[in-house]
């Protein structure tokens, strides 16, 4: 066959970039887990009645047909299925189907990959991981997950930065500081303002108040009100007095604007303490989805703004419900392979191995495959990656192969070597050039050899 | 929304059950990665055209349509996508794509879900987990990988004992052996004969027997002879002998005959003396794909033979191939669902827990909430999966909320506590009820109660 080429929008990596892509996850799991939030993962499809609510028909889905069955057995409507497009709706479905298994208030995490037959472009694709923290509780939900959440995944990010992804900082609004904000003024159509608000990044203040008046129905001076509200910014409490006064000014008061206000108070003074700097109230936050009702999150990566955001979310009074109960929750999801092809794409980390491998034990010659086999053993029983070379070359040409994969050591096995010398056990490393004795049994390299290096590159 | 249900065939797991496979999983790959295979991912999609080459129509493939696509954008075959139904299928692909990028011999895993539109049935899944691990060459691949390969997967089982796994065998035969034993009694419709004793188990000997002579012409005596090689196993290399025995009574001679069985040979003298009793010889092991031209591999779980194999794969002179250049491989692919899937459906291991947590921080009352979640950072910070009571209720009720969960510690903060009393710092092992004061910068759980203990059931 030809040669293939890749699929637009389905990206892939080589085995040194998958590396990087691996250690990323990881730590976000491992961070995920380090908060108590319990691992699931749920089946890559829906059915289309699923997928189809909530108004997510803009949404491209891919739907499913089985190549060989019959019409009549795929054209059922309700039965048929489509690959999921986020981790949200399932975890919903989940929840309701399980919800006589599960401890509330549950708190789990989900990594997978999701699909939007959408036009690939940068940083979008039709394939990309998900990492997604939610909690979700029957009937009540406490007020201190929408602290919580962003800062485990502030920690994540903190925690990814030794291995070279820059500074990251979490974007907080609250529905219902916007709310009553634009209800004080007299503005009912709250979605129609967000909706709105929530092109300022794009097309400017000017359209947006044009917008607003012609869409909306504001006056001008109400417009004017609604940017100054989307103006405010910044990480201390200030941002809530200078809200305060802006509305205290123009007599615009309203009950939800006094909780909003109070919920993201306490969520800036609670992240200030805990992990200053990397939380920022950002009153022009309004992310699309009409079903969120209280803190709502964006986030950037410093220096990378036009990426948008790579991990958002919000709280949502009903992220399900059965008629008899509902499920409120609070979520944020981390878009991996957004962050992953940008961190590849402008080389910004690299990995030092293409290959887990910390050692090659090299091969005298055929006959002795054997003894090489049993030193690899001996030093995976203590937890370290080990290759044995493919075929018994000439010792330099084994040493060309680990260096080809990164693979910092060479083991040379006791015997007889090429050059007909008996020596000990020796290994070598190729970075340097250092070559010592060492025994199989207990020799060990230093941890940050263990495994590949992933780190920012220069 | 009405109570969901679940959709046949695509399994999902509580949190205490996907706790078990996670672990099962992070083993497996631990032990690929131990052994230096790279990690890495194909997409989920490949072209139709890819995915029905190689006579696999017999496969239920899933095609992709977009959900608002024009029927002339997706009308165009050679651009229709399908969900894959293997990862040898992606890998081959990915090998030529990459090639150029790649460093041969190439060790690599990859553990990923596959999707076939099959009808469900105990042990079979349309989404299920593959774990394989593959070595392929350029040009030519050097035969002891045939004697790695099973070996890797062998210590992957026997990692998996403490588990609760049963006991696990590799059984292996050599395709060379099987088609220079036909060629040299004078069957040369090679395919037709294996075709037919991989019927063995299903039908019984007559009736195999009944086919050679119908289907592919033998004779009763070569009929009998082919039964009689099938019949041989064991793991040691009398296993060869016999089939020497068998050949030269019946006057059965071939080059490759010779050749396979000096392969079989060699991987189990060199397996019995690395891995005692893992792996057996069974000449009757066919395999029905075509393209296995070397070592066959499948294998059981004993106790669970009526799962058939459960880890499966062989040696194959052209995994892929561009016109230039020529890829042999070997591989082997672990049905990673359908072991997880027997081990929870027949209750045979379970977990200690249904959430990583450890340690779950009581909370006194609602003012007191972030000294308890200074607490928990302080026991994050030494890799202590802690979470923090989501209510200030009734300590009893706290502890409740832990035990439900199988969180085995709970934390009473410094402080005044809810009879009034001071007290100090104090951890409860609530599966002991000891109490113990303790100092959250330094205590720490025993290592194995660090993470859930996924074990046998009693």
């Amino acid at each position: 066959m030809a040669k293939p080429t890749p699929l637009s929008g389905f990206p892939e990596w080589l085995p040194a970039q998958r590396i990087v892509e691996q250690q990323i996850l990881r730590i976000i799991q491992d961070t995920f887990e380090l908060h108590g939030f319990a691992g699931i993962e749920t089946r890559a499809v829906e059915p289309m009645d699923q997928l189809l609510r909530k108004g997510e028909t803009s949404k491209e889905v891919y739907v499913l047909n089985r190549l060989q069955a019959t019409e009549e057995q795929d054209s059922s409507k309700d039965k048929q299925l489509g690959l999921h497009f986020d981790l949200t709706v399932p975890f919903a479905r989940y929840v309701l189907e399980n919800a006589g298994h599960l401890a509330f208030p549950f708190k789990r995490y989900q990594i997978q990959k999701v699909w939007r037959g959408e036009r690939p472009q940068d940083g979008r694709f039709r394939e990309f991981y998900q990492a997604d923290i939610d909690v979700v509780d029957a009937g009540e939900l406490p007020f201190h997950y929408e602290v919580e959440l962003p800062l485990v995944m502030a920690e994540a990010f903190a925690k990814l930065r030794p291995l070279g992804v820059p500074e990251f900082k979490v974007l907080v609004n609250n529905r219902k500081v916007a709310e009553g904000f634009y209800r004080g003024l007299g503005l009912d159509d709250v979605e129609g303002v967000l909706r709105n608000i929530d092109k300022l990044d794009k097309i400017g203040p000017e359209k947006v108040a044009a917008l607003l008046i012609d869409e909306v129905g504001a006056s001008q001076q109400q417009a004017q009100l609604c940017l100054d509200l989307a103006s405010i910014s910044g990480s201390d409490e200030t941002v809530i007095d200078r809200v305060r006064e802006l509305a205290a000014a123009n007599n615009v008061s309203h009950e939800l604007l006094d909780t909003g206000l109070d919920e993201l108070g306490a969520l800036l003074r609670s992240a200030s303490r805990r992990a200053p700097g990397t939380i920022e109230a950002n009153l022009k936050i309004a992310r699309g989805l009409d079903y969120y009702t209280g803190s709502v999150y964006e986030s950037v990566l410093i220096g990378h703004e036009d990426l948008g955001s790579i991990c958002s979310g919000g709280r949502y009074d009903t992220l399900a419900s059965d008629g008899k109960n509902t499920y409120p929750g609070v979520g944020l999801s981390i878009g991996v392979s957004r962050l992953v092809s940008r961190l590849l794409s402008k080389n910004i980390v690299t990995s030092s191995r293409s290959v887990p491998t910390a050692v090659l034990v090299a091969v005298m010659d055929e006959e002795h495959r054997e003894d090489a086999q049993a030193i690899a053993a001996q030093l995976r029983a203590r937890g370290i990656s080990t290759d044995v070379a493919p075929v018994a070359a000439k010792f330099g040409k084994q040493i060309k192969f680990a260096d080809r994969r990164g693979i910092p050591f060479v083991w040379f096995p006791a015997g007889v070597n090429q050059n007909g010398e008996q020596i000990t056990h020796q290994v070598k490393d190729i970075r340097t050039g250092e070559q010592v004795e060492a025994d199989p049994t207990v020799w060990t390299p230093q941890e940050q050899d263990l495994i590949p290096a992933v780190r920012a590159a220069e």
